[in-house]
């Protein structure tokens, strides 16, 4: 016997982010910073993923704006920039992963560094008035926050930190937010990657569900 | 002050496996699947998934000759075939995503299914002996068990089941074990997703870790 189930995807959506809205607790989050917890919760399957989320104050709204005008999207993997879903750009905003740029392989073997590093270097041309979103590597996340130290590397708009793991993916996330250069998220301790990434910066260019 | 921290890649992974090694409930696991979890638990940053991942016997071994002969690999989603490392295949297997195929909105309409269903349709030349792996959509896994009750459909030589999320995922994926039409692995419930799925690819490809 076939198998019956919903195939209709506006329906299996809304009946999602219906049920992630009665079971999760997101009193603390404002309404920018709601529809986007509801979104990585949904890429995660994963109600309980909002106790581990951070917003240093006004980054949603930060963010949505730097979209709305246009802000380039800096991604340390392909699996998130091949997740962000082209439609819900709202000017078809430029998403951007260095990761395979023939040059990494030797900057990083010079740098002492990973290439996902390496690749955060090629980000320079393009990172003022970016939104980066790093859903992989704490060492992209680290190298970041490193080269912002210096007061002549351009700024982006906002950080979404979500590397994973079990090396250095808290460690930098804690970094980022006892310290955040510019406005910032994060879900904190090893949760991360590249789907809860993808799914907060889908949220942040659209309020469509 | 410059932040530090591990640098280099190789170690990086090895401390990872290490910890998830002396953290997760592994004894269940044969060496075949042992290596599957581990590198799940890694993407996902999660010691306690190993609870939900199930295994038909055989499936692991079968996946791993089916890629060591040339399988290709059939992807629902681009965070999937995306997230493949090339260089860990074994026989430079095809990664194949059929979702952006021009033909797939109509077939979709026409079908009264989502786009994902409808690509699935797009995998029959290339299903007999391939590894399927579903990481994102229920109605991918719901489609694939419906065409394969037809004893004439290709047979693929087993299935990563891992769609994710609060509509069917847990449905399908159930669906899927509870008659396995082919050796066949799932994550249980709600959770999954494309770096889940993605590891899984990754580890049944190569030993190396």
């Amino acid at each position: 016997m076939l198998h019956t189930y919903e195939t209709d995807g506006a329906k299996i959506y809304k009946e999602s982010f219906a049920t992630i809205r009665s079971e999760a607790d997101l009193a603390r989050f404002n309404k920018d910073e709601e529809s986007v917890v509801v979104r990585m919760i949904h890429a995660a399957g994963m109600v309980g993923l909002e106790e581990h989320v951070r917003f240093t104050p006004g980054m949603a709204e930060i963010a949505r704006a730097a979209l709305a005008n246009g802000a380039p999207i800096l991604c340390d993997a392909y699996m998130v920039s091949e997740g962000v879903t082209r439609p819900r750009m709202p000017a078809d905003n430029e998403v951007i992963c260095t990761l395979r740029d023939p040059k990494v392989p030797e900057m990083a073997k010079e740098m002492g560094n990973t290439r996902s590093a390496a690749a955060v270097e090629l980000w320079r041309p393009k990172l003022e008035g970016a939104l980066v979103a790093i859903g992989n590597a704490p060492t992209a996340l680290f190298h970041l926050l490193n080269i912002l130290q210096d007061p002549n590397c351009p700024r982006p708009a906002a950080i979404i930190g979500c590397p994973v793991g079990f090396v250095g993916a808290m460690e930098s996330k804690d970094a980022l937010m006892q310290d955040p250069p510019v406005p910032s998220m994060i879900v904190k301790g090893r949760l991360g990657g590249s789907a809860i990434t993808v799914a907060a910066i889908n949220a942040l260019a659209s309020w469509k569900e």
